[in-house]
């Protein structure tokens, strides 16, 4: 549909969006780029503006078409693009993180995802010299492409519970893979649908009519020349999704379809073909150890997830105008910025502060987690952290280091996904009427982000394992251990303080309030052990307070991570100038004020503050930092850093122009404008003219 | 793509989904069939039975492919269903109500939606004797085909800062209809972007020079025959959406179009053509009247909209197995039924009881509305409620009912929509990994349901005009006036016991429960008055407390209209046998003490109740609910009455033969499993083969 002249000519009602964005960042004088390094680096920056030239410069991640798009379209402009992106790595010796960045920017799931994640790491972890040589080789060149088969239409969390079977064959020396029921078909398998002609497939080893659990096995699916199924496996697509769709998640099943005995990887655990023996795993806890470290990757990714969102909001609750305050001056003509609301205020400006505690709480456990590598290295063979789903209670063993890292990322990656998750649906919500458009960049956005909450851990599963691992240190500091981490410690020193009572000074003193997230988790790690181990209470009568207890202790962790960064960033050589180190300790006190009033019930109970400080904390010193907070807003998003390339949003660009954009992309580029409609209930037309069909092909 | 025999021959794991549930309906003795009764009438079901049977007779209303479709695939098979749905409406003499059930069952929005709703409500209740005969007979007949074109692409709530333009012109007796600027322009038009060829158009109109604020216009917009745009006229869809995207929500610009004088609706206001003199609204009340009733039919609805996701998430988590009770002894072999869990009780059960109570608050708020209808036609002239956004505050009047009504429809609809949505979500959670699928029929539901939180008035705007009626009648009875509503008898109740203290029985007395949300309510008000009156702080730094004390009295409102409902149950002819009427007051308790404790704050801070009462509320009185309710959790959400074809769910089927649907659906229905693709990544093909791009105008 072409545009008339006249409409060409228009412009936005007055004052301009661009004007008001120029105008909040004359406001403030936040150092922006000083606070992007301290974020991410001078390397990180140049990084991202290096990968996004040679992005900008390939037509195929051209975005303007992908709002657009049905599921088939998109998926074929998926896997184009990740051919694309493998070439590019190739010709330009791109590093890992090279790689990284260009995904973040791109901004969408592709087909390989699950070949260059969890397919190459498994392979390179589980997989024994020879398996190097005959899988790893050729997968790292594309021409085996792989995915990671576990999960079962019937069976997510609980590994154990899994129905496809390996059994030994001791006679011809090899496995028969097999799916005795419709639910051990494997589901939700990412680039399994149509992407992958090989699999990492967890199945049950079965040996001389024993079962062994769950271990991987190498398979071929696909013919590697017509890409056809194998005979005996049936494999597809799942299906449409909430989000995701340009990934082919996948289903798989096999009939008795026999695989060599190379297929089983064997670094920590095989089958002796000569004597048919089993061998059992040397370490199980080098295996934990790759899941820990994806947890601890998605805390660290939740901060700039959730940060795309808010710089959105945050621009357009800038740009938008509605109503006049009532209390203006009747000569104060015009609408007010609907940032100006306290309302709005109230829903951004924590989630601003959310982004940074959640970024620097990643930043502290990759720290935890290098420190853990280390240690783990020098004692292999100890540990064995049970992973998913409940494991024995009462015998943890062990480095503190290991458990406690273990726990913090089960925790943190729980509540970090669901802050992402419930603060960039605000995010949309706050643009009003507009955020439902596809074209406000939150929406699919957020669709796409959604499922973090659910793997590597169900959100509300995990919890489980973070409050074994309190219960666990409460019991230790009970039979007077002396504490060996920073937990045992707040529990020791709960211990000591409990009957002369807490009184913290939150509203005057920043390590104070640290102090209160502290004893609270304390106080319900106490409570929940004598529920458990006084009153015997039944675990799953416990499960709701443990859910709790774990959040409890996850914020808790978030608010010292913050607390801690900003303390030590005058010693670091990117501190922060004290202007903009003063505005973070706004934002740590406004994330811990504002969580502390939303969860005030907890911090009642637990005498670690009373009910008065918790109405003051609300209507003083929330209130005030939202005011104190308001012009720097748009200048603290735009420390993030995100290009308008990666936002794709009409209401989060940098310029303000955005209702010029929402009418560009809606008159210009939206193909149901090419068809013509016969309306009437009596004519058998539907459509009159349908330009669309013919390019159907390409939208 | 074609199921191999071996794969057909597959069974779940045992047991099966459709002995669960067989089970889970035999452990209860819930009478479903006279629940359905109590909630929908037996002529509701009826209704409802008979016109599902018509639908599912048309092959256009066959659902198989709506979850695998494009947008413009998706909008021209929407396009055929809503001609169909006329004609079948035509054919079969349906009412009203029989229409509305079609609706409900196919659950989609409809090119036709707007027409149906807004065009012919407005042409009927704003349009004179000439202008019926002008437009209502043609739109009526589907001649005229129409939509509401309200919101501008930058106005929203703020109906006075449209910018839309309608200039008399006293030569020729016609208005000129101009959109200034880019941000004039209609936009979310529903039915407009395709489909109408008329439109009631909100713009300002302007006589002599003066501006009279927005007025309603009837205008052509596409020609009858070739359905193109008439000229100076520029209208499109605006892009695809969250949801919603069978709609063409559309856009509209005029660029100086003249309309004649019979034009502008002329019941209440108009323009003299002899004269040029412009007579005022004789009853704005009338127009307000109308969204009242929206508002009113938002809350009824918003029970049944999260019903839909509680009844597929209580289903599927009655089939769903992992883990065993890690309190369970050796012998008992067998995962656990996912809805053992207390961590999912928590989640859905309350939800359960939600849907109940705003079903119940729904049917209130009608019987609310019938009574106010026959109050307003006796004083009609006498009341100005303010519509959207912040009217006079002072300067409220006309009768107690109508202001008492219109500030509840405001609450309610904000605290209702928000439920169904925020809900919607938590269901979906509740299914795991496959909550995420389309299939789950979740959340495309969810998406579609979405604006609702926004139209109608923003769900935080709103609460300011709540806040502004409770201070207001709180005013009233400081000066002593008698209570002459519910909402001042709880007022001067607070007031006369405010320094006695409260201390309701929460735990033991139903109705002492509704009085502690009662005095929450009051309690706020008064605190919120002593802020603006005494304090005279800022509006605007008062509406985070306005949005509480909205969402405080709205609550207050359910429980009493959930308690009243079965307090009335024994004497009504349709009543509930005691043995579900029994359950029913524990579903009240479990959603009043539920909300109690998630508010937990605001309760301690009005000293309706202890710290303690809290603590026991929670670990004693809910959890014990969650036991008792847990077996007829089943039963219960049948009661709702879902037929399968419109919940359009693997996940919540009756039958629980949920895995064998997702399958079939994946394995058979999938489009994307037509096309095979060429993986590697040098390869400049994408697609080998691709059956599916020849399938592709009927996907």
């Amino acid at each position: 549909m072409s545009t008339p002249q006249w409409v060409r000519a228009l412009k936005p009602g007055s004052p301009q969006g661009s004007e008001l964005l120029e105008q909040e960042r004359s406001n403030s004088n936040v150092n922006v780029d000083a606070l992007s390094h301290f974020l991410f680096t001078k390397e990180g920056i140049a990084r991202k503006q290096r990968v996004l030239k040679v992005l900008q410069s390939e037509k195929v991640f051209d975005k303007s078409q992908n709002y657009f798009a049905g599921r088939i379209d998109r998926f074929e402009t998926a896997l184009a693009r990740a051919k694309k992106l493998r070439q590019l790595a190739v010709r330009n010796g791109w590093t890992q993180d090279d790689r990284l960045t260009a995904n973040e920017l791109i901004s969408e799931p592709g087909p390989y995802g699950l070949h260059e994640s969890m397919f190459l790491i498994t392979l390179r972890d589980q997989g024994n010299a020879e398996q190097h040589e005959k899988f790893l080789r050729p997968a790292e060149e594309y021409k085996y492409i792989g995915c990671y088969a576990q999960t079962e239409l019937g069976h997510g969390s609980n590994v154990r519970g899994l129905e496809t079977t390996a059994t030994w064959n001791a006679d011809d020396k090899t496995f028969t893979i097999h799916s005795p029921t419709l639910t051990a078909s494997k589901w939700w398998i990412g680039s399994l649908g149509r992407t992958a002609n090989h699999a990492v497939v967890m199945a049950q080893l079965i040996v001389n009519g024993k079962s062994l659990g769950p271990h991987p096995f190498v398979i071929q699916i696909r013919d590697m020349k017509t890409h056809e199924p194998l005979e005996n496996i049936h494999v597809g697509d799942i299906g449409p999704k909430f989000g995701y769709n340009t990934m082919d998640n996948g289903f798989l099943l096999f009939n008795n379809f026999k695989v060599p005995h190379i297929s089983m990887l064997a670094r920590f655990s095989s089958v002796d073909p000569k004597t048919n023996k089993y061998s059992r795993p040397s370490s199980p806890s080098l295996i934990y150890g790759t899941l820990t470290w994806v947890r601890s990757t998605i805390v660290m990714q939740a901060g700039g997830v959730l940060a795309r969102g808010v710089t959105i909001a945050t621009r357009y609750c800038a740009v938008r105008r509605q109503f006049q305050d009532r209390d203006a001056p009747e000569w104060e003509k015009g609408e007010n910025q609907v940032l100006n609301y306290t309302t709005v205020q109230i829903r951004l400006l924590p989630l601003l502060a959310t982004t940074f505690a959640l970024h620097f709480t990643g930043k502290g456990m990759m720290a935890l987690y290098a420190a853990s590598q280390k240690k783990m290295s020098q004692d292999v063979g100890k540990v064995g952290a049970p992973e998913r789903g409940p494991g024995p209670e009462e015998t943890h063993s062990g480095s503190d280091l290991l458990a406690d890292l273990h726990a913090t990322s089960c925790g943190l990656k729980s509540l970090a996904s669901y802050t992402a998750v419930e603060g960039l649906e605000v995010c949309r919500r706050a643009c009003g009427g507009h955020g439902y458009s596809s074209f406000s960049g939150i929406g699919p956005w957020y669709a796409d982000y959604l499922p973090t909450a659910t793997w590597e851990g169900d959100n509300y599963m995990l919890t489980q394992q973070v409050a074994r691992y309190l219960l666990k240190s409460a019991r230790s500091v009970l039979k007077g251990n002396e504490a060996t981490n920073d937990t045992t410690a707040i529990l020791s020193n709960f211990l000591s303080r409990q009957d002369t009572g807490a009184a913290f000074d939150i509203l005057g003193n920043d390590s104070e309030l640290v102090a209160a997230f502290a004893w609270r988790a304390a106080f319900l790690t106490f409570e929940a052990l004598k529920h458990r181990d006084e009153q015997k209470k039944p675990w799953n009568s416990l499960l709701v307070d443990f859910y709790r207890l774990s959040r409890a202790h996850s914020q808790y962790m978030v608010v010292k991570n913050f607390y801690e960064t900003l303390q030590a960033s005058p010693d670091s050589s990117d501190g922060l100038d004290p202007e903009t180190l003063g505005l973070m300790h706004k934002l740590f006190r406004l994330y811990a004020l504002h969580t502390l009033e939303a969860e005030a019930s907890e911090f009642y109970t637990s005498s670690a503050v009373t009910v008065r400080q918790i109405q003051l904390a609300r209507t003083n010193a929330v209130m005030k930092l939202l005011e104190e907070l308001r012009p720097h807003a748009v200048r603290l998003v735009d420390s993030w850093g995100f290009p308008d390339w990666q936002l794709d949003s009409s209401l989060g660009r940098y310029d303000g122009k955005v209702y010029e954009d929402m009418f560009h992309r809606a008159s210009e580029l939206n193909p149901l404008n090419r068809v013509t409609v016969d309306p009437y209930p009596d004519s058998p037309t539907l459509f009159k003219k349908n330009e669309a069909s013919a390019l159907k092909s390409k939208l």
